[in-house]
């Protein structure tokens, strides 16, 4: 079941190239898979009721244009299908004249709040989104260890702090671009992204955002940049950026 | 004239208490104050054809409650008063049962965009807002230099660029409130902020964040946190923090 809602790209959801961050990107869109909830009785006071909270393990992002400042988009989003651990949901962003403008396939699954281990989809929770049953278990593209890498180092800061008392996930995003020079920042834009939350952060931990570029010859420069996010030696998240020009 | 529009407090303008951020809420003001000027004919576009540019120099913020996430508040703005050079515009959030939660009076100034030079308001421009003209310079509170603080160093980041290419002024509140202890912001709340803008960030300098308290028996701790945001020895920001708990 499709669910949508419209949203005014504002100007301080916007970076220095007038577009839409990816940190914005996925709070927007989260904001409207928990409108969807909300509206189907099943937000997070009922998923808390459960003594479960969801936890987002994976997004795979599909970008055609990134919206600019003042834009008015159409977020739409469907829980599709889920298998016994994971829930797999879809979010869309239309532009006006309704061209698609970004395609996200994002993993979920549940966590028991005590504890905090993964537990099994409950129906109950689950019916009202008339997602599909399936056996597959969705793996995801391979994001391999990198042998050599950029660095920079980042303090977690109170404003890195959601109400959940530990790092908002849109966070990684910003860490893992801002690690890449200005230079590169304004002359690609990111085309697809593949980013996997691994372990969640908390305030005044030191992050480690490494990454390491792949030279495409065809493109004149970087194409793919490879991304972790560290706390000492635990990786807490992986990425993988495919840009444009 | 007045100008309101509503807003819905979402889950990323919030930080760790589940309240309205300061950086979010004087994002969430400014956007109000432009949509009027856009209802009025007097956006961007036609300020930028002035071979003019808004800066804000001075935000005097009075909180009586911060608004919490999914609560949805009325923002309303007001360009009461200006004189030759200084434009002072009044703000207010208020709850749907229409108790006021905050009262900011803010100071603008034109600067011409070639020479960076602040200029006196022209008629043409100001003419829609029916603001009255006054003869009165507001100098505001005086902040004094402090004798000793802590500080705390921050590496400006792509995301903290707006598309001025500048660091965007909600900034600067993050990194003063952020030098303070995670104790300390989750146990008190801010009152009363005087905050003054005075030169540009740019992307990749290091700001140094400099506080210092004044305790206060009465109040059982730490009751005014004063601020400044240097760059090297260049003061950039000021400000005056008073907290309740």
């Amino acid at each position: 079941m499709k669910f949508s809602e419209k949203h005014r790209i504002q100007f301080y959801e916007c970076d220095a190239t007038g577009k839409l961050t990816l940190p914005m990107l996925l709070n927007i869109v989260i904001k409207t898979s928990e409108a969807q909830s909300e509206a189907l009785g099943r937000g997070t006071g009922y998923v808390n009721s459960l003594g479960l909270t969801w936890v987002i393990t994976q997004h795979d992002i599909n970008i055609s244009r990134l919206p600019e400042t003042n834009e008015q988009v159409t977020v739409t989003t469907e829980a599709r299908e889920h298998n016994k651990y994971f829930c797999y949901r879809n979010f869309w962003l239309h532009d006006t004249d309704g061209n698609e403008l970004i395609a996200i396939e994002s993993t979920f699954v549940l966590m028991n709040i005590e504890t905090r281990k993964m537990v099994s989809v409950p129906e109950e929770l689950i019916a009202p989104y008339e997602s599909e049953k399936i056996k597959t278990i969705k793996r995801g593209e391979k994001i391999g260890d990198m042998d050599s890498f950029e660095k920079r180092e980042y303090r977690v800061r109170f404003s890195d702090i959601d109400t959940n008392g530990h790092v908002n996930n849109s966070r990684y995003l910003d860490w893992m671009t801002d690690s890449l020079s200005f230079d590169f920042l304004m002359s690609r834009q990111p085309e697809k992204i593949l980013i996997r939350f691994i372990k969640e952060i908390n305030y005044g931990e030191t992050v480690i955002s490494r990454w390491a570029g792949t030279y495409d010859p065809s493109f004149g420069g970087t194409r793919v940049t490879e991304h972790t996010i560290m706390v000492g030696e635990t990786k807490c998240a992986e990425g993988l950026i495919t840009w444009k020009k």
